[in-house]
C-alpha cells in the first residue's frame, strides 16, 4: 500500500516540478507567478487530504486537520516549495508532500488526535530570488526584519514590490508569526543532499542538528581599462583578484574542515577586451559548529584582504544571511527514531545537516526535528535529483509512525 | 584657431556620448536604436563639412569629398562609433571628428585634390554586441563570413535579424565592399589607449604596427550540486577550475611578455547555495608578433587542460576571432609622421598598438597608417577616458597637414 502511495507522491513530484519559468528546466522562484500554480496544486492536494486550507500573509500555503477538538495546538509537519535555479524535483517538495499523504493517512486510519495537525508548504526556503534565504519560514516565526523590504531580484523590483504584484499586502505580514503556545513542534522530511545514507546501504536517518550558515556578498572592485593598452603593472584586474580569493576559499575551507562555496561570480563591465573592473560573487560558509565556521571567515577574509591590497583593490562584503547551528528537539528526534525502527531498521543513523533547512527558522516558535531520506549519488541542486520509490515508502511509513508515536507520548502525559 | 575647432570637436564628442542605451553611462551597441542615432548625428556634421553621405550595406556612416574631378579613387579617413559597455567617449569617437573636421578644413582652404576623400564611421570594431569584431570594416574590406549570421546576442539575436530590425538588407552586404582600385589608403586617428606618450611627455605618435590578436570563448563543465551535502572530494566545481585559469592566464603571459585577459567570466547556474556546474569566460590575447602569442595560447591551453583534468572538469574552447599582426604602410607613417613634424615635434614617437583598430581589417583593400593621441593615464574602455583639448588641437594640425602631404606627393608623382 505505501508503494501505491509512493507511487503517486513521485508523480505529484513531477506535476510540480512542470511549474517552472524556464520550459526544459526546473526553476520556481519566490512570489512568482509559478509560485502562486504551485500553491494552488498544493492546496488541491491538501484539500483532497482533507484539510481545510489558506494561504498565509507571507506566502506560505497551509493546511490544517483538526484535533479531537476544534483549536488545539498542532504539530507543523512541512518543507518548502521554492527552487533554486535549474534545480532537481524532489529539495522540498518531497516533504511537503510526505506530510501530506502522512495527515491523509492519519485522516483516514480515524486517530483521535490530542492536537491539531498543520502542513505547511513554506514559499522561500532557497533565497533564490532575493539573496535572503528562508523568508517564509522567518514570517512564520515572528523573525523578520522590516529592511528585507528593500531588497531586490535580478531586476531591480523589491521584495515590498513583489508582494503587491503577488497579491499579498506586506502590512499584513505580522499575521503569518505563529504564536508558541498554539505549536506541539515541527517535523521535516528532506532528501539527504549529500552521499552519507547512500555510501552506508541506509535509507532513513534522523538528524542531530542543522549547520549554521552565513552568506556575504562580496564585490572586488579595480578599475576597467582596454585588454590591450593597458600594461600589467598598471592594471587593477579585479577579476584575477577575485580569482586568487576563490581558489583561497577551497583550500582554508578544506584545510579547516568547513564548507565554503563560491556559487555566483560575474565580472563587470563583462566585454571580451576589457579589462574587469568589478566583480560581484557571493560566499557560503556552513560547518556543524559555529566557531569553526566563524574561524575560517576570518581566515577568508584576511586572505582577500591581502590579495586586494597586493592588487590595489578594494574590498566590500555584506553579510547577506546568517543561521547559527541548531540542535534538533531530543524528544522529536526519538519520535523519528521510533518512526524509523518501525520501518524494520532497528539502529537508526543519525547525523548533522550540512544544509540549511526552514527549522533553522522555525526553531525560534517551537522544537524542530529532521527525517533525512537517501538520494542518489548524494546530488541536489542538480536536476539529477533521484530517490528509490521504496525509499520513499518507507519514509512514508516512518513519518506516520512518528506522529502515531507523540500522538501516543501525549496522550499519555 | 585649432583650439577652437578642438573645442567644438569635445562638445560634439559628448552629444555622441549622450547617446546610450544605459542612462548614467556610455553603451552604444552594433545595430541598436542608439547606433541609428549616431549614424544619425555624424550623418549631419558631415554635410555641415560639405559631403554627401549614405550609410552602407553593413550600417557604416560614410561621407565623401570630391577630388578635383569626380569619381576618383579616394583617401578613406575613420574610425568606428560603436562602444564597449560602460566606455569612455573618446575611443574611436574621436577619430571620426578628427577625420571630418580635417576634411572640413581642407575643403575651405580650396585644396586641389588628386583623390577624393572620405570619412567612414565604421558600424562595429568593439565586438561588444556579437563577440565576433571589426564587422562594419569586414565589410568593407570583403573580408566577411556568412556564418557570422547565425552569431547571437545575449538576448539570442542572430546578427541577421539585427540586420532586418535596422532597416538593412543582408543580401546586400556585398554591397559595402570597396575596391582597392577605388581607394588611395586608409587613415585613423585614435586616442593611444596606453601610457606609453603620456609617460614620454608627448602628444601624439605614428602607429608602427597593430597587434595581433585572438580571441576565444571557453567552457569549463562540471556539475552543479547543493553546497552544503557535497564533500570536497565528489566536487566537480566550475568556478575554481575556472579560478585557477583566470590567474594562470595571468601569470603565463607576463612571463612570456605578451597580453592575456580575461574580461567576461559569469559561473552558472549562479545560486549563491550552488556549486557551480559551468563557467563562460573569454580570453583575449595579443602580442607584437603572432609568433609570441600563439606559444602564450599553446602554454594557456596546456594549463587548462591540468587544470580540468586534475579536478574531473570539461574545457571547451571555441576561437571567436583572429587577426593577425598588420604592418602599417611606411609611405603613410611617413606621412603621418611629417604631419606630427609639422606641429612642432620634430622627431615624432613611432610605437605599436596594443590595440586592434578598423585598419586590421581594412589593409585587406588599401594600405593603412595610424595616428596616437596621448590620453590621461592611458585608461580606455571606461568612463575616465580623457584629453586635453591642446592635444585635440595638435591632432587637427598634424592631420590635415598629413593629408596635405599625401597631396603634395600624390601630385608630384
Amino acid at each position: 500500500m505505501s508503494e501505491t502511495a509512493a507511487q503517486l507522491l513521485l508523480e505529484r513530484c513531477d506535476e510540480l516540478a512542470a511549474i517552472s519559468s524556464n520550459p526544459g528546466l526546473i526553476e520556481r522562484l519566490h512570489l512568482s507567478p509559478e509560485h502562486r500554480a504551485a500553491n494552488d496544486l498544493v492546496a488541491g492536494w491538501m484539500k483532497d487530504a482533507g484539510l481545510s486550507t489558506w494561504q498565509d500573509a507571507a506566502g506560505n500555503q497551509c493546511g490544517r486537520l483538526e484535533g479531537r477538538e476544534p483549536g488545539l495546538p498542532a504539530l507543523l509537519l512541512g518543507s518548502h516549495i521554492d527552487t533554486v535555479r535549474d534545480a532537481g524535483r524532489y529539495d522540498g517538495m518531497l516533504g511537503v508532500l510526505l506530510a501530506i499523504t502522512t495527515v491523509s493517512r492519519i485522516r483516514d486510519a480515524g486517530i483521535d488526535l490530542p492536537f491539531a495537525l498543520e502542513v505547511v508548504a513554506f514559499s522561500d526556503e532557497e533565497g533564490t530570488r532575493f539573496g535572503t534565504a528562508l523568508l517564509g519560514s522567518r514570517a512564520l516565526a515572528g523573525t523578520w526584519h522590516d529592511d528585507w523590504w528593500n531588497l531586490t531580484d535580478k531586476d531591480g523590483i523589491t521584495l515590498f514590490e513583489a508582494f503587491h504584484d503577488f497579491g499579498l499586502d506586506p502590512a499584513r505580514l505580522p499575521n503569518a508569526y505563529r504564536r508558541p503556545d498554539n505549536l506541539i513542534g515541527y517535523l521535516e522530511a528532506h532528501i539527504e543532499q549529500g552521499p552519507i545514507l547512500e555510501d552506508a546501504d541506509r535509507r532513513l536517518a534522523v538528524v542531530t542538528s542543522i549547520a549554521g550558515a552565513r552568506r556575504f556578498g562580496l564585490t572586488i572592485t579595480g578599475k576597467a581599462g582596454h585588454a590591450g593598452g593597458t600594461p600589467y603593472d598598471r592594471r587593477r584586474d579585479a577579476l584575477v583578484g577575485a580569482s586568487e580569493l576563490v581558489v583561497a576559499v577551497e583550500r582554508i575551507s578544506k584545510e579547516s574542515g568547513t564548507i565554503g562555496t563560491v556559487g555566483r561570480l560575474e565580472a563587470f563591465p563583462g566585454g571580451v577586451n576589457v579589462i574587469p573592473g568589478r566583480v560581484e560573487l557571493s560566499l557560503d560558509m556552513r560547518a556543524e559548529f559555529d566557531d569553526d565556521r566563524d574561524d575560517c571567515l576570518r581566515r577568508i577574509t584576511e586572505a582577500a584582504h591581502e590579495i586586494c591590497e597586493r592588487r590595489n583593490l578594494a574590498f566590500h562584503s555584506t553579510e547577506i544571511y546568517r543561521a547559527d547551528a541548531v540542535r534538533c528537539d531530543l524528544e522529536l528526534q526519538e519520535a523519528f527514531a521510533a518512526g524509523i525502527r518501525a520501518t524494520g531498521d532497528a539502529e537508526p543513523m543519525a547525523f548533522w545537516s550540512r544544509a540549511g533547512h526552514d527549522g533553522v527558522a522555525v526553531v525560534a516558535v517551537t522544537p524542530i526535528a529532521m527525517l533525512f531520506l537517501r538520494c542518489r549519488g548524494g546530488i541536489s541542486h542538480h536536476p539529477d535529483e533521484a530517490v528509490k520509490k521504496a525509499d520513499v515508502a518507507a519514509a512514508l511509513d516512518a513519518y506516520e509512525a512518528t506522529v502515531l508515536s507523540l500522538v501516543s507520548s501525549s496522550s499519555s502525559s
